[in-house]
């Protein structure tokens, strides 16, 4: 075998605009409504909170946005990630299915939450804004954030549930290396273990309370998921490099909904791309949840947003893939799920551990816990295929990697995984 | 600012051999001793350990050594590795001196260990081995062999340093993700902490008592060093790439030597290079070490070696640059230090991780503390470059990331660092 599997491309192939799905989703979004009025939200209600051009990429209905130069400059520094066939796990399964996927492990905080944080941070930077303030759970997003901060000479505070604070810390040391600053929340409450929900409350607070300050956020809302689609643009780009055409199914992973769109939406307008979501079976929005208005924090402060929910005081259990614990849904991505346009799968964390370490054991590098739900919804088409004998094309994306996971492993190979 | 700083290469465009630099070394090398006879040893010597073809390169005066196509596709996998210019670092040092680093971290491994566990694992599983035997401390080695391993589907035993086992259960772990057997050492004494004296005497002593088993040794020998030269052949290849010629100074962090070798013995031929080594000053061989026949072990077990040597019973303290506490040199490097063809230099850990902090907080990656010192030595480079207002061009290894090294920062961020 002397098969090339990876493609690479030139620093200067970077995506120069984003997509926007909006013009091609099956029915139109719903807006976020103000918790208080339940009317649509205005600019002005986001104004304390986000710069304007933000609030503007939120509801743009232009079909593409102009990536900011200095953006580029950041990104390029590791972008465009590679697109790798995974030939030796094919091989594994004796599949007649290639399987290819992106990997956005290779940014420096070792996911994909940079392609956001990056442009979220300049454009604030270009309002003037001097400090952010965020939460973040198990870290992934607050280290994105940090990096972003660092990049633009921007001050980060990071608000972080005391639970990962004190049990996890390795994500807060890699957020202060990058000179974020970070505190367990409730910060009003030493003795409580912290949520996702704490936290938003204190993030959004320390913003909306300070001149200097805005609020970022890493998942969920349109410009976000905006930002995430230069991965499945340089997918498309590449996967045509590497002699093939539109592949059969697209996977990611879903927590609230960034990933999956990065790699999906450039998909969207190509109908016959099956489009597919992942979520772990303990905190299954997509298939159990309930399309209707909920808020998107525990504490009701935020907006209303049109999505797929288990309610907003809905805890999941403690399971290693954090990211993936969130009770919504980005609004993009369940329309697509309610129009039919995407399908969604639920696993519990047993097997899809169990898909992480054949992933490792055959391709090298070792997932994160998040990511490992895309590799078990990737398997299980190539298993299909085998069955059917049928040479599909699966094309998953690598979310992150596991390097700051491995303690879940260590619970997996030791039988110690609750499932 | 649009210029592009990251120079890829396609997979196809990996080095098909191997650099022996033998040829052109200042002056022969001279051969390892019997650790009884005190004669050099010959090739029946080794056979226990080692496999026929790896016994050959350690001894080969072949100007070039042809990389299999096993070992090609292994390597692909992730090879070649990024050349990216340092630009940012740059402007904050304000510098005119253009500084570029060949990215070693991206291996699945998480640094240049694996370009030698690959070529290992393929020409011991070649001649009927099916299970190897090393020994690891912080674990670096041990997991680039534990995955080279699982992708030959070889068996994998790593004696582990006692304390480091007990202390970094996240190394471990990553070895056993990729099906490597890992037990603390020494075996027979568990109250004893371990050293790398201890763990290769494990080590060596399972290899030489069963017929399955051969021994693999991550760094010293001629052998390594030739696997790791595919690092310094892309370099110069992606150096012409971004419109560069020669560097004027090559730069590597220095343990064993296997990194510092692989980005350095390329340029050994061009006379105008110059090439550095940097070192803990705690650990300082190359500066003040004496040139002579050692062990290369504690227990005075192996060949007795030509190198600089703090005597094979120092004990360093425990910096958090863990891969760099070894008390000799690769012959090679050794030679090329003698006759003055290299230069090195030491730093203590305090400069060093204020160094990997400032890469941190400009390029973004967090660096291995090993690697840090490298970026230590091309900082100063660049420094001087600025006094003396030279337009110098700067290549290091970027030789590992961070991220299992995260709890040295914690130290570092919080004044906990022992100087």
């Amino acid at each position: 075998m002397t098969a090339v599997d990876r493609w690479t491309l030139p620093a200067d192939r970077i995506p120069p605009a984003w997509f926007n799905v909006v013009p091609h989703l099956p029915a139109p979004l719903q807006p976020p409504l103000h918790p208080a009025t339940r009317q649509p939200v205005g600019p002005d209600d986001l104004a304390p909170l986000f710069p304007m051009a933000l609030i503007g990429q939120e509801v743009t209905t232009e079909p593409w946005v102009d990536v900011p130069g200095e953006v580029l400059d950041i990104l390029r520094t590791w972008r465009p990630t590679p697109l790798v066939r995974a030939r030796r796990l094919e091989q594994a399964l004796g599949t007649p299915a290639r399987i290819y996927f992106k990997d956005e492990s290779v940014s420096p905080a070792g996911s994909h939450k940079p392609n956001t944080a990056v442009a979220q941070a300049f454009y604030n930077k270009q309002e003037g804004v001097t400090r952010l303030a965020t939460e973040t759970g198990a870290g992934q997003w607050g280290s994105a954030l940090s990096l972003a901060c660092a990049l633009f000479g921007l001050e980060c505070k990071v608000y972080m549930v005391r639970a990962s604070y004190d049990q996890k810390p390795y994500r807060r040391v890699m957020m202060e290396t990058w000179g974020g600053s970070v505190v367990p929340s409730p910060v009003d409450d030493p003795g409580h273990p912290g949520s996702l929900g704490t936290a938003i409350s204190d993030a959004v607070r320390d913003a909306a309370t300070r001149d200097d300050t805005h609020y970022a956020l890493g998942s969920v809302l349109n410009h976000v998921l905006l930002h995430q689609t230069v991965i499945g643009l340089e997918a498309k780009e590449q996967l045509a490099l590497a002699g093939e055409g539109l592949p059969d199914v697209v996977i990611g992973s879903c927590g609230g909904g960034s990933n999956l769109g990065g790699i999906a939406l450039p998909f969207v307008p190509d109908a016959g791309v099956r489009l597919m979501a992942v979520e772990p079976s303990s905190c299954p929005t997509l298939t159990s949840g309930r399309f209707e208005y909920d808020f998107g924090d525990t504490a009701g402060m935020t907006p209303l947003l049109a999505m797929y929910t288990l309610g907003h005081e809905f805890v999941p259990p403690p399971i290693h893939a954090g990211g993936l614990r969130y009770h919504g849904d980005a609004p993009i991505i369940s329309n697509l799920v309610q129009a039919g346009r995407m399908e969604a799968v639920a696993y519990p964390q047993g097997t899809v551990f169990e898909a992480a370490v054949q992933f490792a054991r055959t391709q090298g590098s070792i997932p994160a816990p998040e990511t490992a739900h895309a590799i078990r919804g990737a398997i299980d088409e190539a298993l299909l295929a085998k069955e059917e004998g049928a040479e599909r094309v699966i094309l998953f994306s690598y979310s992150g990697h596991g390097l700051l996971d491995l303690g879940a492993y260590d619970d997996y190979l030791h039988d110690r995984l609750e499932v």
